[in-house]
């Protein structure tokens, strides 16, 4: 080992979902959505001359339309790479003190990863036998709270009181809820971040608006909130969004139609997809998210896993306590649906 | 102040160049390049629909094009969202010993706020009153160094033999050198990857690749360095390229003629320009950069700057100590520089 290897940061990354490079697969393991981004996001032309530029550093265009859409302030918005940089950031700034922070023992698996990273330290109070959130758990004194409401990977989403119920025995700490999936049916804590300073509620372009490619992640908090975060993004990366992002990112927001039909349609197949599985046997939690988290009692995970790849269709497994009996499924289009669900009555 | 405030990571950030929103201006002022990217850049079609999936993680189309430029394995590249990205990325992973890291009083303002951030102690060796970096101040014991060749705000160039005297010196910490400007007359520190297993050399798509609108950068070095820096990424956002990065900056390395046509045209201006300013008293420091560097003994540079903003010209003024009578210059077009050399002219 060379002198200069024992002052590296050493971390255990994150490791996220398999992106195969085969053709004709179907792609259920990293909650991509199954419909393209709005035609209007994809007729969008913008002048590519403009690239010798740099993009604005405030991402105004992108800020501004979010803002508004929310009915919120511009102040109160902050944009990132990726709600995973918005996260990361968010960690980076609000954590800091000596206590735990808090977040549940099964939950995005990238939030002990951050806390890793930066050296904040963590507790995770277990999920009930039904992985349900106990609120309880988090009213002990603490540096913090993370949830992700609804939850991933279980897909269970908890109602804006639960949430509140949370805030007002945490008003000494930042409060972050990821709402990644919160436009397939849960009910998201907007409305609390004018009552609480604290409130931080992170949002994603990835999910419900089909724009995994681009990256773009958000957050809405008090402007309080949302200058600190910022302060410590511009001591990272003064330009963190690129053009297209601004630009067509933008662009998505103006769209609400298509963004309204295309989220129903999904929640409509993943129910229409969580029946028919339930009457071949499978246990689906109940979801708010675009997937499902279903397991079965005769046959494993592992095995549904492998057969599913080995006919070119990927869903996520987690060889994780306590999950490692379920799938996470992404829910496709109803097509890719159907094909799955032939399989799963074969090996069933 | 509400009692979260208290865990806050408190910074004081770095503050870009002004991205003034005016139009008609001559924009001289964050060393962005006057010529649009390739025109095969401009004209390459993606994929919109596939914005709805995520970018590879690996970035392996850019990478791989990068790799094969300069002649060096994949995995001895890491990419980011422009250099700004990689060089926080590597004071996160490199810089974590109880020593001061060490770079000079007058180079890129971002390295010390990166200490800052992360809470990393340095030390700022002066440049000398020619303000070039004296090698021998890299001696001693520290916990890291950066060096950027071409320097700026200065624009001086060193030989590669200066920074393999510094990397001889250092063979037990990581030394980053920052390259931004290096296609602009530079000699790269490349060649030594391979010698010194610490070394790692820092590029950016921003200037001569006219792609500052995209945000792209990448380090080169020994493979150990590359996949330190690679876990680090991969524990903060799993994805930090969108797909227009990758696409886009992968056809910018194909197109080399263009290239290095708009790098010679970018340095044949600067050199007339040097000289016309000469011509009217101006100190110009030798540039091997895409902007110079000024002042005058007449004139004081802050009154040059608001004289020029005033006529919508846009140059980059540092109210800091021992630099604050100079204005570093971007090379925009011919035409752009002769607008600014005739009210140069009527100033003097």
């Amino acid at each position: 080992m060379s002198a200069w290897e024992a002052n590296v940061r050493r971390v255990d990354p994150y490791v996220p979902g398999e992106q195969p490079k085969e053709k004709d697969i179907i792609k259920l393991n990293t909650n991509e959505n199954p419909y393209p981004p709005s035609p209007k996001v994809l007729a969008k032309a913008f002048e590519l001359e403009k690239l010798r530029l740099y993009p604005d550093d405030k991402a105004t265009l992108l800020v501004d339309e979010i803002a508004g859409y929310h009915g919120i302030k511009s102040s109160q918005v902050f944009v990132g790479v990726g709600s995973d940089d918005v996260l990361a950031m968010a960690f980076m700034t609000f954590f800091n003190s000596e206590k735990s922070i808090l977040f549940p023992d099964i939950t995005y698996s990238f939030y002990d990863v951050w806390a890793e990273l930066f050296g904040i330290p963590y507790e995770r109070p277990a999920l009930d036998d039904s992985f349900n959130i106990n609120a309880e758990d988090y009213y002990k004194e603490n540096g913090g709270v993370v949830i992700a409401n609804p939850n991933a990977p279980t897909g269970i989403a908890r109602p804006i009181s639960f949430i509140e119920d949370i805030l007002k025995h945490n008003q000494d700490v930042v409060v972050i809820v990821d709402e990644a999936y919160v436009d397939f049916g849960g009910e998201s804590a907007l409305p609390l971040i004018d009552s609480y300073d604290n409130l931080l509620v992170v949002r994603t372009f990835s999910k419900s608006r089909s724009m995994a490619g681009l990256r773009i992640g958000y957050a809405m908090g008090s402007e309080k909130l949302i200058k600190y975060m910022s302060d410590v993004k511009f001591s990272y990366n003064s330009y963190t969004m690129n053009m297209p992002s601004i630009i067509l990112g933008a662009e998505s927001i103006k769209d609400d139609k298509y963004f309204k039909e295309t989220v129903a349609k999904v929640v409509k197949t993943r129910e229409w997809f969580k029946t028919e599985v339930e009457k071949i046997g499978f246990k689906v939690l109940p979801s708010a998210t675009n997937f499902i988290f279903m397991s079965h009692d005769k046959i494993s995970a592992k095995e549904i896993f492998d057969k599913a790849r080995a006919n070119k269709i990927f869903v996520r497994y987690f060889n994780k306590p306590r999950i490692d009996n379920y799938l996470r499924v992404t829910i496709g289009t109803r097509k890719d649906m159907e094909t799955f669900l032939e399989l799963l009555k074969n090996i069933i």
